[in-house]
């Protein structure tokens, strides 16, 4: 990929400075691409937030954060070079009269540095004020296209459902182009899902092999141990499918079925992309009925954990789904009958998240004459180790002919490296201009669609709402997508 | 495969019962099969040498060699067990007359176990005396068929050339049946080389691109770093060509060629092996010199190693080659333009027997765009580990998109488990009957042919013998076999 190099000054704005995910994930993020210099000269972060903040205590908070987050490169001489070039803005960004001291500050750094304000807007709030924030911005002369780039970065949910999505992206996109606009899903930003183009499009023998001719099906998991914790509000309102499969669990289907793109332009790999959701099937009642299971956790087998219900705000007779297991086909060439699995929930027995590409299994003849030796699977796992699993059969060593599976193993961070954050490469990513690993427009919307329409359906009609033991692998009813007696969710 | 399963007392008669071979291989090998319970119900062992030993003494030396060579098993208690199952009778086996003794043995072992005659014969002597040995047995009443099974085991040089071998086949066929004649390549023995069919045959997405369509070349190496030691008188008739290529070098090639056989029967099996053979072109002048590179060693760089004329018992103007590398094709629907490879050598670099498959390079679009990504390797290594590496690319860690190729391992004998010596594999196929691993004379026949005709243009025409310096990578002729220019004989 090309490198794009930024030689201007550039201001990075964060809308909700104080909250977690300022302090977890994105100052100790940008500090890590500060340490490695690869921060534009003369680059500045305006921190934005309601509250009453010396720069002195911000900068103290901030300092914890990096210590406990990146407590790996944490040095005092960086330090104390990298709190030079942030500054806390306290910023009622409801109201229009206080963005003047935005203009002001801006004004101040780009005097200061002879910038021509490429600013980078970072919505790290409630997902209510993200087109707020963007009319006021845009209201207070903000967005000038004039002056220099303005981008946007938008964190998930973009919208609650298809209907809000539109209207956020209908503001959004009045202000700010397409192109500017970036809408992040950490999961993209994780080292081994970006790998997933590289292991399928730099490997050839892999690439050969990666249609329905030799994949038998492909099974995409991702499950948490923890609960809902204190996030039961949030988690009312959205469940399993809107909280995890329309944005990470579909994202990671497109980059496991995209057909090669002609080139690795961003514009070429969304297209791609898209391609692949639109060529999943239209979803009906039939489809749900079939290929769905939903379910919700109760309490573990020792009684120690609560039930979903129990949880903290939470309704007692709540129907939210904290797991779902879905089957679905991708009609084009490539993929024709072969089922991609998917499954993500919450209070599993294992925090886990990997793609697992079952090839058809060897003729039943030779050696697997009883259909008795395991089929070759590739395992790519994101989480919690990233590696790369190959399992084959070999000769089991001694006299005899018997086989046995081996797994031949790369394991990407478990020596010494430890991989960089999901947010540090969106932010390097979003800071150069290179949107590969963001949203577009349409992907958001194709899956806002599938996943209403599901929604929708389960709403309407008397569709089962199963449960599962906490720290089990999941409702037992899972295993009714299997297509054959033999076939498993595989396990490792 | 099937289990054969042997009920019977049984006699293993070993001619040449005082040489290295038995010692170091044969003795050990049926000692762990004993211990492991793999030899048939009363099973005994005649040991023949022509010197004069008392079985006590004689019981000493096998001791000895067993504690050396299979140290990890050695057990006194076990060993006690073991002597009584052998004995020493010393034998002229050059004289008719001395049959006797043999005849008498095996009668009273019969008498004590009520036996069937169901004896293995082994040849450890030297190959002049296979045949000579054969006859008198049959002569003194032997290999009578009546009276039980009788196998024979002839060690390798199976004849000098195709005339002797020819002849000694001829002779051989006339007292034993095809069935019952055991060609020895203890190559065929060894773990990883009896895997090479599970490899493929068990793991469809391997066997699925075997062939030209997803494969660019075949590298198979073995080479030693040690010189001819004292065997330079043998070696001066035999050199790399007989000595290496001639056996193992084309057997290893079948194995990896061949196509899979209707069933895991030897018939069905040799029979494939035997189709690749036939599939290699007519080897005429043009193609000995275009290609094979045949050298020799000289001193290595400090001038501490002798130059292969330098040797004991060697011509001070020998033109034997110690080492030959080799591209051929085979000229079949799977094989069609992909160059196989064979180098053998000694008093090279590295000793390293290893099958290297390399896959076509990627298209030079996305990753591949200057051609500089690493193919796609699977190396089956035979020794001096047993391992099979595939080498994948995949995007390196952190924020760049840059490709590196990694390695992904299984490794057969780095943990606890040694393999079983070659030697007690085939010693265990010999004694339950199944040849597999043994050389139908067809095989034979053909590498022979194959070699002498090399032989032949190498005698007749001027075809020039290569200098390389001891413990290096050979003569750098061999480079000119290469078809492309980025092409490379591959190291790890």
């Amino acid at each position: 990929m090309k490198e794009l190099k930024i030689v201007e000054p550039n201001i990075f704005v964060i809308f909700g400075a104080t909250g977690d995910l300022t302090y977890r994930k994105l100052m100790p993020a940008v500090y890590n691409l500060y340490i490695q210099d690869l921060l534009p000269k003369n680059f500045s972060i305006v921190c934005i937030g309601r509250r009453e903040f010396s720069q002195e205590d911000y900068s103290g908070n901030v300092k914890n954060s990096i210590k406990e987050f990146s407590k790996n490169t944490f040095d005092e001489e960086k330090w104390k070079e990298f709190s030079l070039i942030f500054e806390y803005l306290k910023l009622d960004f409801v109201k229009d009269d206080t963005y003047a001291s935005l203009k002001d500050l801006i004004n101040n750094l780009c005097n200061k540095y002879g910038c021509s304000e490429n600013i980078m807007y970072y919505m790290a709030v409630s997902p209510e004020y993200f087109s707020v924030i963007a009319d006021k911005l845009n209201k207070n002369g903000l967005v000038r296209k004039d002056k220099g780039i303005k981008r946007i970065i938008i964190e998930k949910p973009f919208g609650e459902n298809l209907k809000s999505a539109r209207e956020l992206n209908k503001k959004i996109t009045e202000i700010f182009t397409e192109k500017d606009i970036y809408r992040i899903d950490h999961y993209l930003g994780k080292e081994m899902i970006q790998n997933i183009m590289a292991i399928r499009f730099a490997n050839p023998i892999l690439e050969s092999i990666w249609n329905h001719r030799y994949i038998d099906n492909i099974q995409i998991t991702s499950n948490e141990s923890l609960g809902v914790l204190s996030r039961g509000q949030y988690y009312e309102k959205s469940g399993a499918l809107k909280d995890m499969l329309q944005n990470h669990m579909l994202q990671l289907l497109t980059l496991i079925a995209m057909e090669p793109p002609t080139s690795l332009d961003t514009e070429s790999i969304r297209d791609e992309k898209v391609k692949v959701l639109r060529a999943i099937p239209k979803v009906d009642e039939e489809f749900v009925l079939n290929n769905i299971v939903r379910a919700q956790y109760l309490e573990d087998k020792e009684g120690t954990l609560k039930a979903y219900r129990d949880e903290e705000n939470v309704s007692k007779d709540s129907n939210v789904e904290t797991f779902v297991a879905l089957k679905c086909f991708i009609n084009n060439y490539r993929w024709t009958g072969v089922p991609f699995y998917i499954r993500t929930g919450k209070r599993l027995r294992k925090k886990i998240t990997e793609v697992i590409i079952e090839f058809k299994n060897a003729p039943f003849v030779l050696y697997n004459g009883e259909n008795n030796i395991q089929p070759n699977l590739l395992v790519i796992r994101i989480h919690p180790d990233e590696r790369i699993f190959l399992n084959l059969n070999v000769k089991k060593q001694g006299n005899e002919n018997e086989i046995i599976p081996i797994q031949m193993d790369f394991c990407q961070n478990c020596h010494s490296i430890v991989s960089a954050e999901a947010y540090e490469k969106l932010m390097y990513d979003a800071i150069r201009g290179d949107s590969t690993l963001f949203t577009r427009w349409d992907e958001t919307e194709f899956s806002w669609k599938f996943v209403e329409k599901i929604l929708d359906i389960w709403k309407n009609k008397d569709i089962p709402l199963y449960t599962y033991t906490s720290l089990t692998d999941g409702p037992k009813e899972m295993d009714g997508l299997l297509d054959r007696k033999n076939m498993k969710w595989w396990d490792f």
